[in-house]
């Protein structure tokens, strides 16, 4: 049922726990989709329901333990987990509270990750009544994420191939006059078709020779000619995501749209170059924008790790002074701008190796597509 | 470019400075995707990246200010929102506190939601670094999403419009021998086809005469003669979510699974009857549980509030005394056990009007459709 088999979540407990004895830590404390899954295999869209809290204690000797709501109990049962403690929630004036701190009790140090891309999904209110002082677990935790195991390399491969293969449709998906938030729509039923299991995250943009910004929604505004279209995915397949965008021109492409592209995918051949074994993030982020100049798209950084979410830690930033490792699954994102108000984006996905990167992505054209 | 005219914005800004006077709060801090969605129109999901986070203070006077990373600029802009705060995001070690910090100066009193179905999106470690003692403003936030205008009524009608289309398509894109897999991705796609945006949410489940629960992702299993196959779907429009189900037994049906599917038949119908102005949600959940009796599923509550997410305060639960007033738009959701670890549920999305409640969902059949 879940989507790897035990051994796979076991190890990445065994990993955490040797951090915790490393850190001080006796028990971690995690609520977050992505953070409860990664130790559990637990996986359901319930999670888009804000109404009920979830819980999961790894201790630093033992099995981890799940307290959640009732309804979550028969998918929790079918993963690895065997202590799980359920409460009927919604209810009324104790959502769980009592339960956790019952669970919390047996541990002094308690860490929680509060850093970066952290979040608390719980009320702060029942969050003050555990009368708990967690410590920041963020780095433990970025730790064991960073470096992706033989089998999620291979589940991000696979969704990036399914979105490599819905690119490939692009000149029958994509036409001139055709609504942007058609394209959109086409795209994503191609997406399915070719294997995605959920598409949570289609952004993109259109306009002559570039785009105003690359999170908007799309709107009815017909695609034309000498347009610059853009469509950037999140897909995911048991649980594991892609992050890449492809730009295509509309029937033709101005020579600045065409050079502005030429220089995208040279940043993106110097972050290739770049992003071995020993190298720090700060240097790939270097060697793509010393490509990009004063023309740096103003994203706020190059690329970003990948995995169970569409982003992750860490990035491809001038201040991010960790060195890449072997199984570190990450983006290569240059952005440029390409006069007022305007810009273009493109994205590859590769897996860090000893050789260097292996690309999960087919490779974008060295040239802007036409279609 | 934002899903209603400023006018709309306005009036829930205006209708949350009225609530703040009363409760003497100077402003609310909110930083979820739906509270910042809510009174600004700044939608986009980008909010799926959890690197960055975002914030807006609506002061007790005067106009919004947002506070959110350069990449959002230009949409933020594009709504009604004057007041546009911008940092480079991520950022080493300041991403959006001091900027956040500054902006929150002015104000003596700060609220924040922190109670059911909040969260602190943002890391604990910056959130502390803002030194405010924030007061609980949850009840106010959701008293104000309680009622419903009549644009985003509209909004919803139209997705739960598009649901019900797709669902129409049951007995052309379901069988016998497909596997439940391929029946999701089949039913996402005819979501879109009928003119979902987005499509966040497919959950269901199949199995003899029931299901052994309603959250878990879908495996390869081959749907069976005798199966019943429930698909629930949050679709979403313009940011406004439908949620509901149908279930359809393959090729035919016992007369356990057909008797049990007609006590949920009936026990909508009395939610129907209950929910109307000046009623309790508690009443409503009664008139509901009257008819399932022991027999109740589960879910740990019949049905709860819809509208910018698949699930809303308040629930339809035992507990919950708050007072149905025209323009609420609920779920009815009456589930049933049918046998050791088995199930059914059935899910109505409807509006409170003075006159009593409105489908929005084309009400499911009476009697189990067998496909």
């Amino acid at each position: 049922m879940p989507d790897f088999p035990p051994e796979e979540y076991a190890a990445r407990v065994a990993r955490a726990q040797t951090a915790m004895a490393a850190a001080g830590m006796d028990a971690l404390l995690l609520m977050t989709e992505v953070e409860v899954r990664y130790f559990t295999g637990f996986r359901t869209a319930f999670w888009q329901s804000s109404t009920r809290p979830w819980f999961l204690i790894v201790p630093r000797e033992g099995e981890p333990v799940a307290v959640i709501p009732g309804i979550g109990e028969a998918l929790m049962r079918a993963t690895w987990v065997r202590d799980v403690r359920v409460w009927s929630s919604p209810h009324p004036d104790d959502d769980g509270v009592s339960l956790l701190r019952d669970a919390l009790a047996p541990y002094r140090v308690v860490g929680m990750p509060m850093g970066r891309a952290s979040a608390l999904r719980m009320a702060m209110a029942d969050f003050r009544r555990l009368e708990i002082e967690p410590v920041n677990a963020s780095a433990l935790v970025w730790n064991l994420r960073y470096v992706k195991s033989p089998a999620e390399i291979e589940a991000v491969a696979a969704i990036c191939a399914v979105g490599s293969r819905a690119f490939a449709r692009a000149g029958a998906l994509f036409s001139e006059g055709m609504a942007l938030n058609e394209a959109f729509r086409a795209f994503r039923i191609a997406l399915l078709e070719e294997g995605a299991e959920e598409v949570p995250y289609v952004v993109g943009g259109a306009g002559q020779g570039g785009y105003e910004d690359v999170i908007s929604p799309p709107d009815a505004t017909p695609l034309r000619a000498g347009d610059v279209l853009m469509l950037d995915t999140g897909a995911s397949l048991r649980g594991y995501f892609c992050d890449f965008d492809r730009n295509f021109a509309i029937t033709h492409a101005s020579e600045a749209a065409k050079q502005a592209y030429r220089t995208l995918w040279k940043a993106t051949e110097a972050g290739l170059t770049a992003a071995r074994p020993g190298r720090t993030c700060a240097e790939v982020y270097a060697a793509m924008a010393g490509v990009l100049g004063d023309a740096d798209g103003g994203i706020g950084r190059l690329g970003h790790g990948l995995g169970t979410e569409l982003t992750e830690e860490p990035s491809l930033a001038a201040f991010e002074t960790r060195v890449l490792e072997p199984g570190m699954v990450l983006t290569l994102e240059p952005s440029i701008g390409v006069g007022p108000g305007r810009m273009m984006v493109t994205e590859e996905n590769i897996v860090v190796t000893e050789d260097g990167p292996r690309l999960l992505t087919q490779r974008a054209a060295p040239e802007l597509p036409i279609i």
